[in-house]
């Protein structure tokens, strides 16, 4: 049986316990470290799991695919995912490879920021179409994300914002080599985002403005998650210290309740 | 403290390793029995967890907040919840009680539908806003919803319908009596949903047709979950079992990697 079990976003501990027991009982389990990460580290992933782990960085995950399924339509594997196994188009895939092999497979659902998001108090009924934001560099800086928060903000819905991740980049200069070289993991922060939005509105000067009410989100889920509101011009000087990050640019009519409950937040 | 612990979607051991540790060291736990329900039962769920649970129904948590947040400022009281804690604005108002009694709280979040659904193949990125199909009776028919579910389906996004949910409704005959007397609880099914949604149709001879295509869920993440993929016109004719369940009314464009996944359900 191949199974993909969703970890949640906090600690070693927010594993169901579905999924402990299979992970106990499988004879080999991948951890997914490249569209996610689970800020409490592999060691103490295994030190609670009892059993190793084998880190599948991305280019196992886009080349190894065979490899990770290989042998479970008769052992148990088992391929684990920060939050729910159905965040990443990269996981799905994995289900679909593992059908045409004719593998069995079981998924452990678990919370993803999806949901968790509801944290911030913003009701999670009030949010539009969820949108990355990628990084930028000097030749690429796509903005089409933006169309997506405003027609969000038009229908007085919440947008939550992904923020991009960069695990195992290969380095320009490497690329051509035998050898890769790879640059060190960069997390966007709501600092960046905020910075980066800021950008957009100044070059298309329609949609939202500056003073939009945003909410940032740090660890959402650990012990030192951290949440804050203010207006987007403030966000782009907010340190919520270490990854992983989200920003939500809110709807222009809060409900009551959402306020009251914002209000322990906003700076 | 006071801990509102999210108890995933399928059956007892879909709790976390956290929250199950919380369980077993607080003096009450109870279990909210009126926005969702699990379907293994309180039994079960009692004997998995080795301790005795206090059932929260309706009039508990609308009226009794105050009785369930006594004492957990000096000792540890839990209130259980389906899914996720923030799936319902019940539980929010919960956090937001405890503040202003000056009591500490704790979220552990869980899988929601609003992630889970993902099980069906469809993007969780491609989904635009939520909506909730309240049953309708004789004098009651609302239908604002299918105008979001129409500018959803316009910006080529898929919309997740939650279904109503009656547990512990008063009889109409009662509510002028001294003694309260209950409906049998009732869960709108997925061919339910499609004949209100078709009626609608049928009225406003506008937005989406009625061979939109749907996919239908029944009991997410357990071991029996089902689902089906067809036309709303077919899906009013489809019965898929026990409670709860959940309807997609999918986009106009799906994904290749989307309709190469969702093929296995439909019909």
């Amino acid at each position: 049986m191949f199974y993909i079990i969703g970890l949640g976003l906090g600690d070693c501990k927010d594993i169901t316990v579905k999924g402990l027991e299979i992970v106990r009982k499988c004879s080999r389990v991948y951890l997914e470290a490249y569209t996610s990460i689970l800020t409490c580290g592999t060691e103490a992933l295994e030190k609670f799991y009892g059993r190793e782990l084998i880190v599948a960085d991305r280019d196992l995950v886009e080349q190894g695919a065979d490899d990770i399924l290989a042998g479970s339509g008769t052992e148990d594997v088992a391929l684990l995912v920060v939050g729910d196994p159905f965040g990443a188009t990269t996981h799905t895939d994995f289900i679909l490879r593992a059908q045409e092999k004719g593998i069995p497979y079981q998924v452990v659902h678990n919370a993803s920021i999806m949901n968790a998001v509801g944290c911030c108090g913003l009701q999670l009924y009030s949010f539009g179409e969820t949108i990355s934001i990628p990084y930028w560099d000097d030749t690429w800086q796509p903005d089409s994300f933006y169309d997506k928060i405003v027609a969000n903000y038009d229908r007085k819905l919440h947008t939550l914002c992904l923020l991009d991740i960069k695990v195992k980049e290969p380095t320009l200069e490497s690329l051509t080599k035998k050898k890769r070289e790879y640059m060190p993991p960069r997390f966007m922060s709501v600092k960046e985002a905020a910075v980066q939005l800021l950008q957009i509105i100044d070059r298309k000067q329609a949609g939202i403005k500056k003073d939009v009410f945003c909410i940032g989100l740090a660890r959402v889920g650990a012990e030192n998650q951290q949440i804050v509101g203010c207006s987007l011009e403030k966000m782009s000087e907010v340190d919520l210290g270490g990854p992983l990050h989200s920003l939500i640019i809110a709807g222009p009519d809060l409900h009551p309740l959402e306020v009251e409950y914002i209000e322990q937040f906003t700076i």
